[in-house]
């Protein structure tokens, strides 16, 4: 029997999933749940329906795992300790500061129901994650480097769209590749933000706007990008469309460290991620992690976990001992 | 309290595993065990003794796990079941083929015992195998690639070594540049043996002998370099010494695959290694897993387990609240 998905929140990261089922032999979508009217929602399985949120709590016995596909700004506080009393559930959080007390909200409810509920799941948190930990694990005496890009930010493409005069824009994040280059190198550097990445924006303008104004603003803007080198190119609506549409990302996570008795060898873990669309690649990711929430609901496991706590055999749909003879 | 590790063989593998625990300090070397006189063998650490091999089942109450540094080829297909009735073992075996048999033997005697053994732990098997596992059951729909190099394979050296006229000899294992670039743009390329790695030997002739003759043997020699293209360098005892000393490796895991609801978008996962010392960096992962042996022994596990079964936290030396805090 499929192991059966429940999605609420149908945006880009529901969207998402609903592929990401379908290169999943073992699952299948069940329901989408939306805050809509459930009517307006169109969705691309033919065997799912959509339903509105509030008929969740009805579905339990017939959904297996309810990905959650809301913001962690407002949505998944509320959302995710709450569904993880009905059901099996799986999150993007991605508030890092915020993690330990959404972490202890989602156990309680999610052991008062007997539930497993993943959190924090996609690249980063979640595989960035997990190779930053078990670097860091390897290599006990050693650095940390994380780099993102190239890929669009959507809070600083949000940022530049809240300026005065501007109607549309881009923005993409770009590690440095010298500071890439020094840090594989064994170097240790201490890299400032400045060094570390650069921010590209590309901007459709409102007719008449004082395009300079407009990229001052940018360039000032605190924490934004005032730390960083920035560019900003004005660009017709129409380019944004064509040659800005898509929602790649991607990013490096090394480790550097030191071995040996007197510390005398090096060693440098990459692990790096190219990525057509962030909310497709985010997606597989948790769906994956909802085929291990099932089963180790399955074996008897409840609260909340992180993919620190998740083994990974939990994530194939192949069995332990094909694991071993094939990919081992 | 430390968490108190043996060592069983003291070769390159075994004096890793030493250092390594010099930089994880929450464990402590009690004791090495070897075939050899136990008089003839120095170690590093002044607080642990020199055991004969016989003396291990009387120091089980002594010892939290036991690491088998043997080789895979007769040491551990023997020693690894034996020791896991008495021990928490960690092995790095690393005969593809038979590790499911390893596995079987080593499930029945750790669990008669009531011990955690960790099998073929290190980094191909090891690291490697988790990211082609975890690349698999992310990117349903793609393709893998492991490559290894640049580094020093053992097997190639002893091969050369191994031809009338030769005094001593170092293989590198070269990765093609042009093939790990044709991966990484997903073209998905369909890679013979000899286009993915080159083969660069490194030989000391003896004085006389017909280089030629040498030279041919070894790139016409089955299955070691016949399917590879190989360059031989002759150079004096005294270069091999003081350049080609060290045992380098390291490689690249890739994972390509396509997401979407009509694969239309793609994306590469990348794993690399860039090692100065093969074995120390081997003995940094076991020292880890045998961490996490410990631990899953502490809590009622028991039997045979690999890389694919040890959630990732147990390899830390940090809280879990505290990695979630901090790594995650």
């Amino acid at each position: 029997m499929s192991i059966r998905i429940g999605i609420l929140g149908y945006g880009n990261l529901g969207r998402g999933v609903e592929c990401a089922i379908k290169h999943n032999p073992d699952m299948e979508l069940a329901a989408v749940f939306t805050r809509r009217d459930p009517k307006t929602v169109k969705i691309l399985t033919e065997t799912a329906e959509v339903y509105s949120v509030d008929e969740a709590e009805k579905m339990k016995d017939k959904i297996d795992v309810l990905i959650l596909c809301g913001g962690s700004a407002t949505d998944l506080p509320e959302q995710t300790p709450k569904y993880a009393q009905w059901f099996n559930v799986v999150d993007s959080f991605d508030t890092h500061a915020k993690i330990p007390e959404h972490f202890d909200n989602v156990d309680k409810t999610a052991k008062a129901g007997g539930h497993v509920g993943i959190i924090s799941v996609g690249w980063d948190p979640g595989m960035f994650s997990l190779n930053r930990m078990m670097g860091n694990a390897i290599l006990t005496n050693g650095s940390d480097y994380t780099f993102w890009g190239k890929g669009v930010s959507q809070g600083h493409s949000d940022a530049i769209r809240r300026i005065d005069g501007v109607k549309d824009a881009k923005q993409y994040t770009i590690p440095v590749e010298s500071a890439l280059e020094a840090v594989r190198s064994g170097e240790n550097p201490e890299l400032t933000t400045r060094q570390k990445h650069t921010r590209e924006c590309f901007v459709v303008a409102e007719e008449g706007a004082d395009l300079a104004r407009i990229e001052k603003e940018i360039k000032t803007m605190p924490n934004y990008f005032a730390d960083y080198d920035t560019t900003v190119h004005f660009i017709t609506e129409e380019e944004l469309k064509k040659e800005h549409s898509g929602i790649p990302h991607g990013g490096f996570v090394i480790r550097t460290g030191k071995t040996g008795w007197n510390n005398e060898n090096s060693h440098v873990i990459e692990y790096s991620l190219k990525l057509d669309s962030n909310p497709e690649f985010t997606s597989s990711v948790i769906v994956a992690y909802a085929r291990a929430a099932y089963r180790m609901n399955k074996e008897g496991m409840s609260g909340a976990k992180t993919v620190f706590d998740v083994a990974p055999a939990y994530l194939s749909a192949m069995e332990a001992a094909e694991l071993r003879k094939h990919l081992l």
